[in-house]
C-alpha cells in the first residue's frame, strides 16, 4: 500500500470525573487525512483545507508526530500528507489529537504495523506536546484505540481501553469562543481537597464500572466533577444553563469537553442524545451564542481506513 | 428459622488506591456470631468471647447496628447475640464492621429478607460510627457483598460491587501494636496535590477495570497508594522493608490494610500468597515485632450462614 485515507475521529477528553486519565473517541466527528509514501526520508505536508494551519513539518502537530515515528522507524522513506481539516483548532474536541493520531496510525498501515497501539500514542503526544506544551494522552488515546480509554500511568505509560456499551452517544455543543488549553490549566488549582478527591476516584470507579456492565444509570451518577467542571466552567458561556437543560432532557451526564469551551453530554440511544442537542441549541438561540453542534455515536474503532 | 449461626469476615479497606472508597472482604480470617429471635422488642448481647468487648447494647457495634435494623422492621420482637470475636479490635482488617455487619445480616435473614444489602450497609454503617466517630462504609460494605466494593457515593450512598477474580488472595500480616481509626485519621492531610489526585484515579480506575477483566497485571501495576501510605506508614513498623519483601515473594501489590496497622499483600494463586507471608513473617521475626498473619482466598459472599 503506498497511499492511505484515514477518518481521525475527535475525542472528549476528561469526561467529568476522569480529569486528564479518561477520553473516549466520537464517531461522526473527525478530520479526513491523506497519507502517502514518498521516497526521501522526510514528512510533507502538502495541503491542508478547512483551516489555516502551518505546512511546516516541525510546526504541525501531524508533522512533529510524524516524524516521532520515522525517527523510531527502519523504513528508510518518509511520507506526504493531506489534511481536511474539519475539528476547529481550540473547540475543545481533540483537534491536534486527531491530526496527530491520525498521521501515526496510517504512516503504521502503510508499513506494515511494525508499531503497537502505545508506540503510536507515544509518537502522537509529541504533536500534542508541540500543541499546548504538555505531552498528554487522554485524547490521542482514545484516538487511536477507540471507545473509552485510561491513562492508567504516564511513566511508564500505561494506556487501558474500557468497554463501550453499545447505545452510548455524545452530544458536543461548542461555542464560537477561544479558550487555550494552556490558559485553560493555568487556572486550576495544584492543590485539591482531600475529600473532594475521595468523591472523583469514587465517582471514577463507579465510571469504569457502569462501562464494563453496561449500567446506564450508574455510567450517569458516576458522571460527576467537583474538581475541574466548577472552576473552568466560569469561562464557558451559560454552561450551567446547558447542563440543566441537557439533563433535563434526558443526558446520562453532562460536562467540559478537555479543557473546553465544549460542552458534552453523553445519553442512551440516539433519540435521546438529538433531544438533548435541542436543549443545547434552544439554550444558546436564546442568548445569542454562536455554535457548531454534533450528535455521534462513541466510536470504538478509533482512527480508521476510508474508502 | 429462630437462630442463626454466621461467619462474620474480616475485610481490607482502602486496597492502596481506593482510599475511603474500596474495600474487599476475606474468606478465611473473621468472627462468628449466633443471632436468636426474642420476644421482647429489644436487642441483648449475652456473650463475647475471645475478647473484652461490652456487652451494653448501646456501647458495642453489633448491638448498635441491630437497634437500626430493628428500628426500621415492623418486627414485634428482638434479638440476642453471642459472638465469638476472632478478629482483634484495632488490627485494621475491620473487626467492628465483622461485628456490624454480621449481626444485621443474620436478622435480616431470620426476618425473611425484608431489607436490601444496601439497607443493611446502611444499619451497619451505625456501627462503624459508634466504633470510630465516623459513618464509614468501606468495610461493613464489602462484609456484606462480599467480594470488592466501591462506595461510589455517601449522599446518597452507592454500593458498586465489583467483580473478583478466582485466584486472588490475600495475605495479612498483624503486627501486635494498636493504632486507632480515629488518630490514624488525624495525621492525614485535608489537602493533596491535584497531581498526586490523577494518579490515585488513574490507578483506581485501572483496579476496577482490572478486575472485570480478570488482568493480574494491570490489578498489580494499578494498587499503588500516592497520598495515604507515604503518611501512614510511618506508624507501622518496617513497612517499607515488609512491603519490598512482599512484592520480591511475587506479591501483586503491597499496602496499609484499612487504617492500619495490619499490612495486606494482593497475590495470583495461593501458593503465591504463602511465600508472601513466610517473606513477611521473616521480617518481623528478624526485627523481633510479634504478629498475626492470615492468607486467604477473596471471600465473593460475604457474610454467610454456617453449619
Amino acid at each position: 500500500m503506498e497511499e492511505i485515507k484515514v477518518f481521525c475521529p475527535a475525542t472528549i477528553a476528561n469526561v467529568s470525573c476522569g480529569f486528564d486519565v479518561l477520553g473516549l473517541a466520537l464517531d461522526s466527528v473527525g478530520d479526513e487525512m491523506v497519507v502517502r509514501k514518498i521516497p526521501e526520508k522526510e514528512i510533507r505536508i502538502t495541503k491542508i483545507i478547512g483551516q489555516d494551519l502551518p505546512l511546516e513539518t516541525e510546526k504541525n502537530v501531524s508533522g512533529v508526530a510524524g516524524l516521532a515515528l520515522l525517527e523510531k522507524s527502519d523504513y528508510e522513506g518518509g511520507f506526504e500528507i493531506e489534511i481536511d481539516k474539519r475539528i476547529k483548532p481550540g473547540s475543545g474536541i481533540g483537534s491536534s489529537a486527531a491530526s496527530s493520531a491520525g498521521a501515526v496510525w496510517a504512516m503504521n498501515e502503510l508499513l506494515g504495523r511494525p508499531f503497537s497501539k502505545l508506540e503510536l500514542v507515544q509518537f502522537a503526544m509529541e504533536g500534542e506536546k508541540l500543541a499546548s506544551d504538555v505531552a498528554h494522552a487522554d485524547n490521542v488515546a482514545p484516538a487511536i484505540y477507540g471507545g473509552f480509554t485510561l491513562v492508567r500511568s504516564y511513566a511508564p505509560l500505561d494506556i487501558v481501553p474500557i468497554p463501550t456499551p453499545d447505545e452510548l452517544f455524545a452530544t458536543v455543543i461548542h461555542p464560537q469562543i477561544e479558550i487555550k488549553t494552556s490558559d485553560s490549566r493555568k487556572i486550576l488549582k495544584t492543590t485539591i481537597s482531600l475529600e473532594k478527591g475521595i468523591k472523583q476516584w469514587g465517582n471514577l470507579g463507579g465510571l469504569v464500572a457502569g462501562l464494563f456492565q453496561n449500567d446506564y444509570d450508574l455510567i450517569g451518577r458516576s458522571l460527576e466533577d467537583h474538581i475541574v467542571e466548577p472552576i473552568r466552567s466560569i469561562l464557558i458561556p451559560a454552561f450551567d444553563d446547558i447542563k440543566t437543560n441537557a439533563m433535563d432532557a434526558g443526558a446520562l451526564g453532562c460536562g467540559i469537553s478537555g479543557s473546553g469551551p465544549s460542552i458534552f453530554a453523553l445519553s442512551q440511544g440516539e433519540n435521546t442524545a438529538q433531544n438533548v442537542a435541542k436543549s443545547m441549541e434552544e439554550t444558546y438561540q436564546t442568548i445569542g451564542v454562536p455554535f457548531d453542534i454534533h450528535i455521534s455515536k462513541v466510536n470504538i474503532h478509533g482512527v480508521k481506513k476510508l474508502g
